[in-house]
């Protein structure tokens, strides 16, 4: 299982700091949406130069215009871009495309998808290197869980592609995810509005490498 | 009816020169989606200090966190931002109470929404300022005609709400589109891709405000 920490609602110097910090316990470090909104392209290139070797996401939650989007995302050190799963077909095919031009990845966005059991199993055929089950912000409850039933249905439904989960996880909401089994877990806040941001990614990242023997109980 | 001017695939420096060039002739000059993915707010703080009088719209399409994206595009500049119509109910009504705390406005791009005429009759009670109706760029046919069923699908179902229409809107196709009387046409590459920028801003400008004429026809 993959740690991935998400920066969101930052700026360039905010993360550049945050990335630093994590950058060698993070697997992936997202670019999130709001940051990107904020600083377009060079909210990338800021984490690449701080982690060169880290595997950056690139949170566009893309719409339309897949080609572009993506290759704008490639081209400024993203390793993998988002899609939004209610796109068109054709949008999800040409970031699939572009991202395989690149030997770069793509994962789908499952966000507000009504029928997630249907729909990861038509796009698992096209390609795409993950999916995400995400409960939107402004729909969660203030305690919100993360979305286990989804991610149950997104592991049965997708054969190709691996499954990732984002939306409430923190240290006393991971140890339900685990026993799921996802390929990448998300954390957001969790890490970066801890105390000590390295010191929560760290235990993140023990707790994911007892994977074993959590799912054994 | 409006014209609204989108400069989607340019930088800063792009987007300075296009909005010197027409920002006297658009209505609404938009920073598109992909603009924004590029360069983040600095492209609407760009453009507003190109044009200090010009009405912005920032085509954030937001997905999600939406009081929080859409105040950081009026902090910008914005006077409008878009929000995705498959968002969640939440999402669209945490950016039109973000629209209405500073005075702005709120358009609901309708890409990708199935059902425009039940999505549009709901939205409307919403607080929304425009709906839009918008073929995706990556569905299209080379010579895709303006989405005019849809349009009059919206015309009937938005009462309060104010129609907008986007995609292969150019000066041949432009008729069939004013006799459906939309609020705001918006304009892409028929006007960006010009031999002559303004000239085109100006020939679109000319057609709307013969509108009455076209119209007895």
């Amino acid at each position: 299982m993959k740690l991935q920490v998400s920066l969101d609602r930052v700026g360039l110097s905010e993360a550049l700091e945050l990335a630093s910090m994590i950058g060698d316990i993070a697997d992936i470090i997202e670019a999130g949406t709001p940051a990107i909104h904020k600083e377009g392209m060079a909210i990338v290139r800021a984490i690449r130069s701080a982690c060169p070797a880290a595997a950056i996401l690139a949170d566009l939650k893309i719409v339309d215009g897949g080609d572009y989007a993506a290759s704008m995302a490639f081209e400024a050190g993203a390793d993998i871009v988002t899609v939004a799963g209610f796109s068109s077909n054709e949008t999800i095919r040409s970031v699939a495309c572009a991202a395989k031009r690149y030997g770069k990845e793509v994962m789908v966005d499952l966000i507000h998808v009504p029928d997630i059991a249907s729909r990861a199993a038509e796009l698992d055929s096209y390609g795409v290197d993950y999916m995400c089950v995400h409960t939107g912000f402004d729909g969660r409850k203030p305690a919100a869980a993360p979305p286990l039933r989804e991610l149950r249905i997104l592991n049965r439904a997708a054969r190709k592609a691996r499954s990732a989960i984002a939306s409430g996880i923190g240290l006393d909401t991971l140890l339900p995810v685990m026993r799921e089994n996802p390929h990448v877990i998300i954390v957001g806040s969790g890490i970066v509005n801890a105390d000590n941001v390295r010191e929560a990614a760290l235990a993140f990242k023990r707790h994911l490498s007892e994977r074993k023997d959590l799912r054994q109980r």
